[in-house]
């Protein structure tokens, strides 16, 4: 099933004005909106869509072509990639003001892990094409998200680094 | 030696306008550049200083405040980082055409990594300053910029996970 049925299957909620009070109440962690005021958040919510997911349903299916991201306003997600015998293993927990995707939704490339409703969920999405068309019409906006979207991956870059160092330091070790 | 004390010892060679057509020649090796028109480049180049540094010389400390990125124009340097014994290792050489410290760059954050020029080198830096001004004056190029710096931080994000996985593997393997 393509990304496109599959939303076609969610329960649309339209765009994500009606959220922006819920958005507010669970900014602090939202992390790629760190520093937005509320004008920010509402200008942005025009941009976004919003839907109503069932328990169980993988939103983001590893490998597939990514163009959105999301983000996750109410229920709880996990996060499961493959391990090299095509067992999905969990890395993470999503709950609310987590954002998911924001790799695929950069770079359009296949995407490096699955996301699956624990519990049934609402989710606001932000399209590739919306994001395009939000930094061409609101350029301050988009610069200020795009910025935010660099520091964290930034930041996963460095923690990611630093635990593949160790693990290879650890590895070799244990091959001496 | 603060990074300003730093700069203060290599030979200021202006902004970055002298050196557009060269960058032009180099354009298939700048992946931040890639699909930037000629007009793009001269626009940059104003935002940034070029230096010539001795061979030798470690322009980007690993732990220091970071606050530029630098894109390599001439000569070749090499990137280090202190393993768990605090040894220099070397994980990857710069040609003309790499930038480095994009990260520090965006968040500020304290070097992951050292760069030492191998030969004689000439710079262009782009500060934080300059880029935060850029993206006031010229968002659409900011965007370009950014986005494009994302892209890349991205891919690397993607190889570091896929390379740690995999140690974490074969470490698990080795343990069994």
């Amino acid at each position: 099933m393509s990304a496109n049925d599959r939303f076609r299957s969610f329960e649309n909620l339209g765009d994500a004005t009606p959220f922006v009070a819920r958005i507010l109440d669970i900014m602090d962690y939202i992390r790629v909106f760190a520093g937005f005021e509320r004008a920010e958040i509402e200008a942005l919510a025009r941009y976004m869509r919003c839907y109503r997911v069932a328990a169980g349903i993988e939103v983001i299916v590893e490998g597939e072509p990514g163009d959105f991201m999301l983000l996750l306003i109410e229920g709880n997600m996990e996060i499961a990639k493959k391990d090299h015998r095509g067992l999905p293993v969990r890395i993470a927990d999503a709950n609310p003001g987590k954002t998911l995707g924001e790799m695929s939704v950069i770079d359009g490339e296949p995407r490096f892990a699955s996301c699956v409703t624990v519990t049934e969920a609402v989710i606001a999405v932000l399209g590739r094409d919306e994001l395009m068309r939000l930094v061409g019409e609101k350029p301050q906006l988009g610069v200020k998200l795009l910025m935010q979207m660099a520091v964290l991956l930034n930041q996963r870059l460095r923690q990611v680094s630093l635990q593949y160092m160790k693990v290879l330091d650890e590895s070799r070790k244990l091959a001496a």
